[in-house]
């Protein structure tokens, strides 16, 4: 086995590239970016110089051809994650896909297949398995402390992405229940130990950027899991203010909530602004919420070191392929309510090209 | 027209007749408590004693034929409100009634009916409307704050009821969804102006205290209002440590949230103990959360002050027996549809004899 | 004994008077306004108009030969406190007066004796004895929350007062020390059960407003009481974002603390701002924290209730003149302990024209 | 110049051993345990078994002999520190020594002049300056967010250290100023950028812990910095309810707060109860605040990392000797104002044996 930080390629430069390379950055002593790609010349060229990585592809597959590189994150659109994926298998890379996994159920399955057969994992980036608050929250539940679990609620929402590609239909393959509503569900149902998805019921509407993008807005989301329990996921490319991501638990012997912006923040008043509040902030003049060490506390860091060590062979994964195909069927099924205004059982056989399009083929004129 | 403080009688002596006996004498120069009918002789004797109320009944129907008596307040069992309402209005009596207003549409109906052909008011006694925190939200909100409003979330969540009856499909007719539903139902509608209500989805399980109810004991609603808004409606008789009040506002230039206990609260340590928090709070020992003058936070005085004004004639009854029978078509659909497993559209016409009826008998064994 | 609301006449026209007036129509059973004296006619013209006050004089003492007139609130620079005091009560006219009581201890004397000698109330207005949130934390605390009480703290805090006249020595004779720790030391003098005060250490400042005054604009104050317990009194005219007002109380067995602003507020982003969010709040854009109710959660109309009903001889005054001097010499004592540098016992015997002269006086080039 | 983690013996067994092996363990690409040295044997072999460290010694001059032994950590009673960081230093060791630094101004002189003359680094362990949540604050600050700093707060309250040597005037030589305030004063002499310590103020009081020590069990310390800015530092040892650790930051331009324990939990109400909430926390049952990454917030793993790197000569030392005695002396300042009534003014040179006998000298029967 190798030894030494796993080598890894970042493929993208924007704003997720860059959490992932800081996010390397702070566990040095287990992986290491060796190497960045990017369609766009200008831009690999300034993360190379933002992180010192020390080589620079313009096309991905170029850096499949890196026998340098053992390990790649892929940031790119999600309807590019499939066909990376498969050609980084092919060449005995490991893949750690950001969510949603991918586009379409199919592409999962030939995702999962590509990485099986030629050897590497498929490592699935949920974050919020790694999350310390949230992570807190499960062993205080899995101590006892809430007796059985019979809810979960997860919301996540901000004023809408920073990339051009997540507002398009194509591209993205969906909006905020695709974008954020992946990081719900996955992180509902690893809190409850993987049970079977019954069913999703999703309410969706464009309420507020209806003038670029026909992609879902928000979303509410309530799913049903195998052994008497349910999540409500909320998500909001439309929520003013900065970036908000909590969880609430409960249980018939208690509860506990979390919340990682406004409750980490230090309450904070300037007149002159400063650096940097937290992800999405609209400004640091007047009142802000700023927080500390934010990537860690998200949980970026511990995340990649666990991909390393995974990689390495000394940490189970925690999550892989098949996770996000579980997570993207319900999503697919979310959608498909959202269109029949009614719930949708599981296992989903979709009809439409992508997640989106389960709603917006069937939504009335 | 009459004049001094309106001359109440209220029906009932437990908990809910405790508030509006405690709100009244806060508003004693519009309003006085001069009689007092219940069932049980020794329930009744101890609430006058409590509040000094000079007469005491043991049936309602004396109490209707009491001249001093120009108005009651009706805490009974939902499934009394009407029979109560109609003897009342005959008797010449304005009626207060407490959410929800009655069990069906149909008695909803007569009510109106009856209280209309008398001269008498049926006022409906929504009390968010009058909660101050509340009402400063919509009054930033229409004051333009958060430019259009697409999304309300309400919820109200504690332990479960006080009294007995509450758990009893027969005379509740419905668990946390018409309980505490009806509260998130009107508040949303009254805040966004009182739009039509296009649907209502619920899901609904007894997850906790299926020992002694088949009612709900969790509610997740989402209702869908003309002019593209909705709400997100949280009802929960399982959720331990306290009475839970909350609002959050979105509109697509701001957002505001609030909660009326631990948003209120003293955070408060006592190895001792003391003598109140907040509604349903199990202890005051350890750490708690107590608030301070609870019934003038929840609006309960204002409450009762809006109703002798209206019978009075100063003031234009705010919510009646017109609105309360909305907010109960809503609850309908909502139990309806989570029978159904989709959203149902108003107008409902109900085929079940009480409310949760419409999910308890399409549910699969 | 006279009957029905106390008629008042208000002198002073700007935000304080603005308080009073306000606070008053929210008690008009007990108290209303029949009158406004103020030296600046459009001033007072413009209050008269505000609240639908009938008359108006620009002169007190015409306000004071009003037979109408029973009692008179007076929210005029400190140094005019005493001679206003005795002109009322020398016309037979209850006074309330804002705090500070007046400058010097001698006036407090002679305030004291010409209300007693004329038979009339001198009401000292610290209003935080009839703060709701305060309020239950002194009724845990005496229902023996947190066993026996030996540290109290509160603060009050914001960018410096409206008028003019608080920033010039000869007319506010102390900065935040005297017009903010007025609070601070009478709140926890009748917390404590009106205990002695033994002695009194602060330290003053002019971090901020250098400027245009040479009053404190920062005050840290310890004092200590007879039985073991000691008060630290915060103070501030150069802290940003509005206003701040705060407890927190120690006992052996536990503790509670309150907060009337970010502890009572709805936590909101708005883009477009609103009307008002809290007293001396900076902006209604981005994010704030407006609280509801904000009098009657200060408890201005509760205070002026009381002070109806003392007037009318159906409550115990609360907080008199005695009270308000015993404040003030403790405020005396502070200041001198600034320009000595040591803790200043009590009783105190003033050598300096004013309160602040005691640190100005002592204070090293 | 060695390579590797530097190899570390901990000199005590009890709490604060536990969370240096607990920290050191989460940076051990920087640091490792090699030997725990304790005179109680069954402690020390606990000890090491809890934290798989190789060597035992019953006797600190043992570890000081061992050659494979870099540094130490010192976590004895205070009154030792001087004799072992000696002893360590002549042995070529490098230290680590726990806040305070010593007892009494000759021992901190004593050992920085053992640490210069044999080559070794002497570090002193003020966790603040590595606390993430503080340390956004300075960035802030630092940043101009808040103009000129003028006032900090610093308050670090509990109700009382573990071990039995605290309670002890000889063992300890101060009560909750010398444990927590030496914190407070650190921090903000780090935080305005090490400037003068001009004067101290200190209250102090045995308000509960009277029957088992003569030392200070409430500290309100007001110090005065070159510069125009002052330190509010607030310590208790009587504070019910769990760690409380917070800062107030205040310039004319802005504020911050910061809360280390309430301000980063989880609101949870367990029934049941789990494992562990927080230092010191009284109990998991009822209503509880845990917190998440509880070592990593506080920031010892970073501080250790630190310690590790200075000694690796990578980083220059934080905080060092000279600065653990310039945080003593105004701690000495302290205890004697509070036994004079009046501010010390720095430099101090000490009358009593201990610091806390400056202030129990002089205080009156």
């Amino acid at each position: 086995m190798k030894n030494g930080p796993v080598r890894v390629g970042i493929i993208g430069s924007q704003f997720q590239a860059d959490c992932h390379a800081a996010a390397i950055g702070m566990v040095e002593e287990d992986m290491s970016v060796v190497a960045v790609a990017s369609p766009t010349a200008a831009h690999a060229q300034a993360f190379a110089d933002r992180y010192k990585v020390a080589k620079i592809y313009n096309d991905y597959k170029e850096l499949a051809r890196d026998p340098q590189v053992e390990a790649v994150t892929i940031t790119a659109p999600n309807a590019l994650h499939c066909e990376m994926t498969v050609t980084m298998a092919q060449a005995g890379k490991h893949v750690i896909c950001e969510k949603p996994l991918c586009v379409t159920l199919d592409e999962a399955d030939r995702m999962i297949a590509a990485c099986r057969s030629n050897g590497v994992l498929l490592l699935y980036a949920e974050s919020l398995l790694f999350t310390p608050k949230y992570v807190k929250a499960k062993e205080m539940a899995d101590s006892g402390a809430f007796g059985r679990v019979h809810l979960i609620k997860q919301s996540e929402k901000h004023f809408g992405p920073h990339a051009e590609w997540f507002w398009d239909v194509k591209r993205a393959g969906g909006g905020a229940l695709l974008d954020l509503g992946s990081h719900g569900i996955g992180f509902s149902y690893w809190f409850l130990g993987r049970p079977k998805i019954l069913s999703a019921y999703s309410h969706l509407g464009t309420y507020v950027h209806g003038d670029k993008t026909k992609l879902d807005d928000e979303a509410v989301t309530i799913i049903e899991f195998e052994g008497n329990a349910i999540a409500v996921i909320e998500n909001s490319w439309a929520r003013r203010g900065g970036m908000d991501d909590r969880i609430e638990v409960y249980g018939e012997g208690g509860l506990t909530m979390a919340n990682l912006q406004m409750g980490n923040a230090l309450p904070t008043y300037s007149e002159y602004g400063y650096g940097y509040a937290v992800e999405k902030a609209p400004t640091t003049k007047g009142w802000s919420h700023p927080v500390f060490q934010e990537l860690w506390n998200y949980g970026f860091p511990q995340e990649m070191r666990h991909f390393a060590r995974a990689i390495r062979g000394s940490e189970a994964p925690l999550f892989t392929g098949e996770d996000g195909k579980i997570v993207l069927e319900a999503i697919y099924a979310g959608y498909a309510s959202a269109g029949l205004g009614h719930k949708v059982t599981l296992p989903f056989k979709p009809t439409a090209e992508r997640p989106v399009d389960e709603w917006l083929n069937r939504k009335k004129a």
